[in-house]
């Protein structure tokens, strides 16, 4: 599948816009609307953490409805959690006021926020900024490329995306944002990712295509192994492509789930690649495992070990340290079978085979490990089952951003 | 219960010693032999880690047949971990050549390695070293320290202690020695541990003592959320300070266990407080949680948490990544019910009631958080329960000494 660039704007129907309204001191954009013109079919995803922000509490029970709805607001530089009631009502009055900005009903406005926990959000700068970046609501690219500036937080880039997919003899559009950086180690849902589609889905089908790739892309990253109090990912299907409805299983739904899936795990790498402090891309991929729960566990145990981590940094073929984590993941494997290699755009290195380490050369590991992109291959002997999961290297940087980054 | 110095020798008719015979490059202590004069009642408890090393393999072998046993042998610079069929060989002739110089039966002979992993072990070395170490053992206080000397490896500090307690009329003592450093997550058993006693003990009830303590101790602390593939904790009792065997429950197995637990726990901490490039040890204690299991998991997400390990390492009051911690640590609690204060020898500073954050004086917490030892106090509203955990902050130097351990 294609990535194509684009983002929230490519489908039909949709207007975005993001601006600077206050919220954060250094002057960049921190407010985000993103709008269909019909009423879409909505599924969501949010945070399994106990202790959950105050927005997605309130989404939560909006998506709950299952009613079409028409608008996202979104805020970053405050994650409005651990806020108590004032922030409870906080997140309600933010809907309140972008449904009366764009005349619709508050119920039809999903509200999301990201940022510093703990502080309650500065209101009035919310609530006098919000009309401006509705006026400023347009279908275009650059609006769209500007509201998914506004969901930033520390990101050093702008994650957006769109893939397209032939439904029912019509060209079906999906285009997506999302914002990352540290705190991710998404479970069930993740960080903050919003997906547009003019596709006719029903609820039933878009929920369902939804959970099935989440499970794959965002559940299947993590930075830092700290699960969010604010993870959101939400799709917004309005419909105006004009294909038949896809309300069932079959080649329709699996081409809509093929594409959603392509552009979430997209945006999931964007979110890993740009990971606090991360300079690598580390991709796992087990495969020959007993069951698909097990290579999940097993690929993402690798991925959110430190010790690996900071070895991809410096650059050390440490595959002990990736058979010891493979080895309290807590999935069942024979260690025995374990084949390993390392891989990139410098080569490729091979480092155990049938549970025993292969004499390697160090130059070459080092060129191999020396990339931006690097991908630990394991081919387990259990089963035919596989996963991929991503993640990031453990840098000084990040230490410096996150021993800093409140004071 | 007072932490005496001392340590493996303490106890009545247990000698040891530690040398350098050429495992390790740099010229420092790498083998070492620890003997009880008498057959010593033992138990011990391995890494969960699938991945096994082989001399734990091995040792699980020797103490699953419940015998008395006399010695152990460790050496440190390489783990014999992901060694394939010449690991458990080479594990097996350790045991076998310190029986031979010692003079005792090989299945009397306990065998432990840390290390490097998947590095066969250089055996010319340790056999050619084994008669010379054990040719200096001595019961003095000096050989115990050489003997703790010698099991350490990145630990920039000898761990070792001893407590006494009186139990049937007679002095008991209890002698630890221990390493850590890092790939420090314990689970069920940790890195290597061992304790000698004087005590005379049955085998089930020095299982049982070691069972309960090890749960709230080693099982507690974490460096960097790694689970090795080496961990071993082991205890010999010899019976020499002639107490009435402690057979059953009552009082002086209540004493003894908890001495043991004593020395196992300040042991415990001293690995954290030498985690890999820690400047500050963090002890989180929650009470108030509906079970124990509860108070455990919430307790150990926060000391595992990096961007709580980062946040004291920049001396951040940083409360909303605790709380964010608890939240995804899989236990239930009540978010609205929790209290947290720091509290240090720089003063205490109260950051929520009532789920809700306070206003603090940032000053306060600095001083608060500058100091070496950080306490964090949660307190729930769930229940009774309680635990404690231990960790440590994420530095740049354990990112340095990871990027460059291997290479």
């Amino acid at each position: 599948m294609d990535i194509l660039e684009g983002g929230v704007t490519g489908p039909m129907g949709f207007r975005a816009a993001g601006e600077h309204v206050g919220i954060k001191k250094n002057g960049q954009k921190d407010l985000a609307v993103l709008v269909s013109d019909e009423p879409a079919t909505v599924a969501a995803m949010f945070t399994t953490n106990r202790v959950k922000a105050a927005p997605v509490v309130w989404s939560q029970r909006l998506v709950a409805r299952r009613a079409p709805m028409r608008a996202v607001v979104v805020n970053s530089g405050n994650a409005n959690a651990c806020t108590g009631d004032r922030g409870l009502e906080d997140a309600i009055r933010m809907g309140e006021a972008t449904a009366r900005a764009l005349g619709i009903a508050p119920d039809e406005v999903l509200v999301a926020s990201t940022g510093v926990i703990g502080v309650p959000l500065p209101m009035e700068e919310v609530l006098r900024g919000i009309p401006v970046v509705v006026g400023r609501l347009a279908p275009t690219r650059e609006a769209g490329t500007a509201c998914a500036q506004a969901i930033r937080t520390t990101d050093t880039f702008t994650k957006q995306a769109a893939v397209q997919v032939e439904i029912g003899g019509r060209v079906v559009t999906l285009g997506g944002m999302a914002k990352g950086s540290g705190m991710i180690h998404p479970n069930m849902a993740t960080m903050l990712a919003f997906v547009t589609t003019d596709a006719a889905i029903s609820r039933e089908m878009l929920e369902r295509a939804l959970r099935e790739s989440v499970v794959d892309s965002y559940n299947m990253i993590s930075v830092d192994g700290d699960t969010s109090t604010n993870d959101t990912v939400a799709v917004l299907a309005n419909g105006l492509a004009g294909n038949p409805e896809i309300g069932a299983d079959g080649p329709d739904f699996a081409a809509f789930r093929e594409a959603l899936h392509a552009l979430n795990t997209h945006l999931a790498k964007c979110i890993v690649r740009d990971g606090e402090g991360a300079t690598k891309l580390m991709e796992v991929h087990v495969q020959g495992a007993q069951d698909v729960e097990a290579a999940r566990r097993l690929a993402r145990s690798v991925t959110t070990s430190n010790l690996v981590k900071a070895a991809l940094f410096g650059a050390d073929a440490n595959w002990g340290r990736v058979l010891a984590a493979m080895g309290y993941s807590g999935a069942s494997f024979n260690p025995a079978g374990v084949r390993m290699r390392f891989t990139s755009a410098g080569g490729t290195v091979s480092l155990m085979e049938d549970g025993e380490p292969l004499p390697f050369d160090e130059d070459l590991a080092l060129r191999v490990l020396g990339e931006k992109e690097v991908r630990v291959e394991i081919e387990l002997s259990d089963g035919d089952a596989a996963a991929t999961a991503w993640g990031c290297d453990l840098t000084y940087e990040y230490v410096r951003i996150n021993g800093e980054y409140r004071s």
